[in-house]
């Protein structure tokens, strides 16, 4: 849909017309001549392009679902098993859930998102059907990469290895990887295979790794040393990384040096709870950090809200950003980085990006993500998926 | 105000009605005759008592200005002296911005509110008188203590003693402190001269405690001395009280241990980039923890949002509560264990405590907590103060 978006502020800056043409942001500029197009009038407001989540867990969430109550024990493994009892007495549909959570982050301006889907040797590629229906479902409306994602383990789950085989050829976009230490026991047997089964299929890697401290930072060297020797710079995110958070200074900038050159990405939820890569130590470094929820209101936890916005604004409190130009380091993990870290193209603000943006009522980009204001208008791709009239100042006219 | 609040689940429980007279609740029963009074149709919605800050500095806020550009250094210096100069540049109304801030908080449903008043010998009184015109201002709306605190130390600035001193006798509630040790140099010299000054006036103490580690610890002892020497029990608050997440827990078991049986209280903000008290800690050995935002949208954070149901929710984040039995210690920070720490009585749904509550959209108190949804309506001193009727499913009728 070709349409003009009159007078908004594109990330804070001076007011400019936007013309949406086949697709894409075909220009830029105040006093553009709408001819016949539709016009929408921004009323100055201020436009940021569409929201990026970088990891989160469509499959499991229990977004409007009556309230879980939430007594799971404390440990990883709990909550595993607590999850997969959860699964087997609920009957819960991954796909139907999935397609609910994405559909919210939508009308929040999330207009790329990557999602991590369950495969184990129990629930099977079942996960994955769904999400890739509800991938179908939307594909007009936003982008969303598929992660394979073996929850359960892949060495400690014999038979997962072939499923996450089958589901890269149905159509996931990416391998994922859990704790090849801690759940699997060998790290470089894990990663081995992990990289065999990514290079069989030409797909990028994304594991989570919560092993802290030196076991995790034993875990990324090994990791570092396969990216290297395999040529997958470029093309590997660690989702969480702890032990980035918890090793010396000196091991830490070892760590992140190697991944800067490898071109590896950090994607983070900026846990509060525990220790966390250090945002501007880690971009300082060169290192991408993109930013994501991870679950939302699931079996594994109650918090989360499908505003990227808000994911930005906990990174922020997270680590201690309250310069203006430091919470714009926070707002790049939501955006520019995280189209980066997973490889999403065409993105941006500028003449030839695909059409995603977001409007909002706010000075400027710290302002954003501190107050998280309504989204005014969605836009993606050059469809307009929401719309608040309540806060429309403005009218949708045809010239 | 008298009214009938109809069929609404009092922190989750059975259906009832909520029958207030003279300011308070009369009865909390199903199938109450209304007589004549007005009644509100709650809808089954979720009851919750009024909301607490504990810990807030109104005066300084710049709520509802156009966007601060925060460009400060990272010391604790460089904030201190960055706000000096602001306010001398900006001639910042502390009352009118504390006016604006204390409706926000109440139409989020926060009914009693305890903000530190900055007080040094450069502005004097000139924020105590604006905040004390704030507070008559909403005299019939809600609670407001005053929290004499001086921002650029005490021992530190000569004269600043005499100005708590007036401010006292002006009616401030609390005595506030600030670092006897990093900031006035000599913790028992300065905690001396704060209890002379509250033991003047018959008034509590809530001193701020940055200081981390053993520095902290070794104040925090000192403080705890003159407490039982003294006779304060009871009386005195920390907030912050950074130290106690960053010692060794023998050491913060031995120092925990003093304070419950002092009934000393935590005042604490959840602060997400460096250490806090933990709180599951602290409440299983029995001392009280409160909670409060800290300043909001000010020279010194950009952060913040006057509602304290998010502020549990980051509480909750922050010390990783996902089961909804440790939710609702994030919820009684900002509900009842604050009334006790603060000190606010007739506080809570039993029969016979002031009509303070709120209504919201939610299953139980977790979900509130986590989901933090709209207020549907604020009863604050038995006065409707805030009605959404957007989200009002019944409708407001005399009998």
């Amino acid at each position: 849909m070709d349409l003009l978006l009159r007078n908004v502020r594109p990330l804070g800056g001076a007011a400019v017309d936007v013309e949406v043409r086949g697709g894409r942001i075909h220009a830029l500029h105040p006093g553009l001549d709408p001819g016949s197009m539709p016009v929408i009038d921004g009323a100055g407001a201020l436009l940021l392009p569409g929201l990026i989540e970088s990891h989160t867990h469509l499959d499991k969430t229990l977004w409007g679902l009556p309230w879980y109550v939430n007594e799971v024990g404390p440990r990883l493994e709990d909550r595993i098993a607590n999850e997969r009892r959860f699964r087997a007495d609920s009957g819960h549909d991954a796909g139907a859930q999935a397609l609910k959570l994405a559909r919210e982050f939508l009308a929040q301006g999330t207009t790329r998102l990557r999602t991590h889907v369950d495969i184990d040797t129990e629930a099977g590629l079942k996960h994955l059907h769904g999400v890739l229906a509800t991938r179908a479902a939307l594909r007009d409306e936003m982008e969303i990469q598929l992660v394979a994602f073996p929850q359960s383990g892949l060495l400690a789950r014999p038979g997962t290895a072939e499923l996450l085989d089958e589901a890269l050829r149905l159509g996931a976009d990416v391998l994922g990887g859990l704790d090849p230490q801690a759940i699997d026991g060998d790290a470089a047997a894990s990663l081995d295979l992990l990289f065999a089964i990514a290079t069989k299929h030409g797909k990028p890697i994304d594991i989570h790794l919560h092993e802290g401290g030196e076991e995790g930072a034993r875990t990324l060297d090994l990791l570092l040393d396969r990216t290297q020797a395999l040529g997958f710079a470029g093309r590997v995110a660690v989702s969480h990384c702890f032990c980035l958070g918890d090793v010396a200074f000196a091991r830490r900038a070892q760590l992140l040096e190697r991944m800067a050159r490898l071109q590896v990405a950090i994607i983070t939820t900026g846990t509060a709870s525990r220790p966390v890569p250090p945002l501007k130590e880690c971009v300082q470094a060169g290192v991408l950090v993109a930013a994501g929820n991870d679950g939302i209101r699931d079996a594994w936890t109650p918090y989360g809200r499908p505003d990227m916005l808000e994911r930005a604004m906990l990174l922020g409190l997270r680590n201690n950003l309250r310069r203006d130009d430091e919470i714009a380091l926070a707002f790049d993990a939501v955006t520019s980085a995280a189209a980066c870290a997973c490889g999403f193209s065409d993105y941006g603000l500028a003449v030839g990006c695909r059409a995603d943006f977001v409007l909002v009522e706010a000075q400027n980009i710290a302002e954003a993500v501190v107050a998280r204001p309504p989204r005014r208008l969605v836009v993606s791709l050059a469809k307009v998926v929401a719309q608040n009239p309540a806060t429309i100042e403005g009218s949708t006219t045809g010239a």
